[in-house]
C-alpha cells in the first residue's frame, strides 16, 4: 500500500554541529535500511529545501507510522502524508 | 532530471458526458505513451480527489512545460511542480 | 485501517431540485449499506455546514479510494482524508 | 452531545526528557479515565505527526472546555474543536 | 450553551431581484422570531461585508444545527460555529 | 459604537508561573472593571483554546486601542478587530 | 475616526459593457461626492489590480457601513476594514 | 510616488526594556523627520497590533527600501509594500 | 525602476476559440512591443501554469499600471506586482 | 535552464554581529561568484524584506540545488523554486 510523504527538518538552534552529524549519520543508516527493504521505494531532496518527497510501501497505517516515528530526526520534522492507489492510466 | 507534480481536474459544468468520456480516453493513451516512454516514471491516484501525483524524468524545463501542457485534460488541470534532486541518504 | 475523513458538499446550481433529491436518497442508501457493512464506522454532520465526519475502516487505500468515488454524490464532494494509527493512550 | 477534536502537541525546547515522560504517564492517565467515563469515545493518533483526533460526548461546552484544559499537556498544546449534530444518513 | 457564529451570504447570480427580496423577508421573520424565542442573543452586520456575528444560546449541537439550516438563506451562506464557556474573567 | 474581537494569549516562555499569575490577575480585575463600565458588553472563552471573543462599546477607534493596549497581557496577546454595525434584522 | 479600506471589484461575467460603463460613471460621481464631502481623504488604485485602498473618516461605525454598501459597485467588491487610532510618533 | 505600506512590530525576548525604549526613542525621531520631509504623508496604528499603516512619497523603490531599512526597528519588523497608481475616481 | 510580476490567465467559460485566439495574437504583439521598448526585461513562462514572470522597467507606479491594464488578457488576468531594488550583492 | 527563485533571510537570535557581518561578506563573494559564471543572471532586493528574487541559469536540478545549499546563509534561508520555460511571447 503506498503512501506520498513530505517531510521537512528543522533543528532547534540549541544542537550542537556534533549532534547534526550525529543525527545525520543515523538517519542516512536508518534510511538505507528502509529502501533495501522496499518500505522505501523513493526518496529525493526538494531543491533549495531541507526536506524531500519519499514514496512508501507499507501494509497498513499503524506500520507507517511506527516507521515514520522511528527516524532519528523525527522530533524535528514536519510531515505530510497522502495516501495513494492505483492510477486508472498506470500501466505498472 | 526528476520532477514531482500533483494534477488536480476540475471540468467546467458545461462539458457533456461525451466529452468528458473522450478527454479520458485521450488522457489515458497520452499519459500511456508518456509512461513507455519513461517520461513518467510513476502516476499515482490520490485517495478521495480527482487528483493525482507523478513523477516525471526530462532533459529540461522546456521539455516538462511541453508535456504537461500536452494533456487533453489541461485546461481543467491546477499543477504544481517540484524540482527534485538526489537525496543524500538514496540508495539507488 | 482507519481513516477519519471530510466530505464537504456543493452543488452547482444547474442541478434542478428533483435531482438533488435523486442524489440524496441513493447517497442515504449507499452510506446505509456501507455503515451495515462497518465501513463506515460513525458519520456525523458538522454543525453549520453541508459537510461531515466519518470514520472508514479499511482493508487498504484502494478499497478507500473505491468506496469513496462510489458515493453518488462524489462528483459535487471535496474530500480529505486523513491516515489514523493506533493511539498509545487508546484503551480500545 | 458530540464534538471532534484536533490536538497538536509541541513541547518547548527548555522540557528535560524527565519532564516529558512525566506528562506522557499523567496524560495516558488522564486520557484513560476519560475513556473508562465516555468521555472519549475514541482517540486515534494522526500517522506521521504528534496529534490525535478524538471524539468527545459531553453535556455542554463548558464541560468540555474543563476537560480539555485539564489534559496535563494542555500547555503545550493546539487543540481545534468541531461541533458534530445527528446526520440524516446515520444509522445509529 | 453559546456559540459564537459568522455567516457570509453568497447569492448565485441566477437569483432574480425579486427571489432575492422574498428571501430577504423571510429571513428577517425567521431571524426576528429567534431573538424574540433568545435562541439569538445579538446579531451584528459586519461593517463592508454582506455577512453577520451572531450569539446563539441552544440547548444542544443538534439545535444549532436544526436552527442554522433552518434560514430561508441557508443554501447561499457559509458558516463558521465557535462554541463559547463561561470566561474565567466575565462579570455575568 | 460596538466591535468584536478575538484575543490570543501566547506566553513566551521564560516567564516564571509567578508572573503568569499576577499578569492573570491585573488582567482579571482590569477586564471586570471594563464590564462594569460597560466597555465590555460581553466576554466567552473560546473552547479549548487560551482565547476569547469580546463585544466592546466604545466612542471611538482611539479609545478601544487605549483600552486594548492597556491590558495587562496586551503583550502576549494577537488581537483581531471586527467593527460591527446594526444588523437590518436586529430587534434590539 | 479613520478606517483604511481595501476594496477589490469582480464583475460577474453576465454584465453587458453597457451596464459595466453605467456603474463606473455612477461610480466615479459616488466617490466624487465622498471625496468632496470629505468622508474619503484619499483614494489610490493597487497597481495591476481593479482594487483601490481608501482612507474614510466617518463618525462611527454605522456610516461607514452605509457609505460602503451605497457604493453602486457594492455589489461587486470584497471590501475589507481596518480600523487606525492615532500613531504616537504622528506630527500631525 | 505613492506606496502604501503595512509595518508590524515584534520585538524578540531578549531585548531589555532599556533597549526597547531606546528604540523607540530613535523610532520616533526617525519617523518625525521622514513626515517634516513629506517622505511619509501619513501614519497610523492599527487599532489592537503594534503595527501600522503608512503612505510614503518616494522618488524611487531604491529609495523606498533604504527608506524602510533605515528604521532603528527594521531588524524587528515585517513589512508589506503596496505600489499605488492615481486612481480614476480621484479628484485630487 | 524595476518590477517583478506574476500574471495568472484564467480565461471564462464562455470565451470562443476564436476569441481566446484574438486574444493571444493581440496579446503577442502588444508584450512584443514592449520587450523591444525596454519595458518588459525579461518574460517566462512558469512550467505547468498559464502563468508567468515578467520583469518590468518603467519610469514610475503610474507607468507600471497603464503598461499592465493595457494588456488585452488584463481581464483575464490575475497580477501580483513586487518592487524590487538594486541588491548590495549584484555586480551588474 | 531557467529557475526564478525568492529567498528569505532569518537569522537566530544568538548569532552576534560578528557572525552576521562574516557570512554577509562570504555570501557576497559566492554570490558575486555566481554571477561573474552567468549562474545567476540577475538577483534583485525586495523592497523591505530581507528578500530577494535571483534568476539562475543551470544544466540541471541537481546543480540548483548544490548551488543553493553552497550559499554561506542557506541554513538561515527560506527558498522558493520556480522552473521557467520560454515564453511563446518572448522576443529573446
Amino acid at each position: 500500500m503506498l503512501f506520498m510523504t513530505r517531510m521537512q527538518v528543522e533543528f532547534p538552534p540549541h544542537l550542537s554541529p556534533e549532534q547534526v552529524a550525529d543525527l545525520q549519520a543515523r538517519e542516512k543508516e536508518y534510511s538505507g535500511n528502509l529502501q533495501r527493504q522496499n518500505t522505501i521505494l523513493g526518496i529525493w531532496r526538494i531543491v533549495g529545501q531541507y526536506a524531500n518527497h519519499a514514496l512508501f510501501d507499507v501494509p497498513d497505517n499503524d506500520t507507517l507510522h511506527e516507521v515514520l516515528s522511528g527516524f532519528p530526526m523525527y522530533p524535528y520534522m514536519s510531515i505530510t502524508v497522502t495516501p495513494l492507489a492505483k492510477h486508472p492510466n498506470s500501466i505498472r
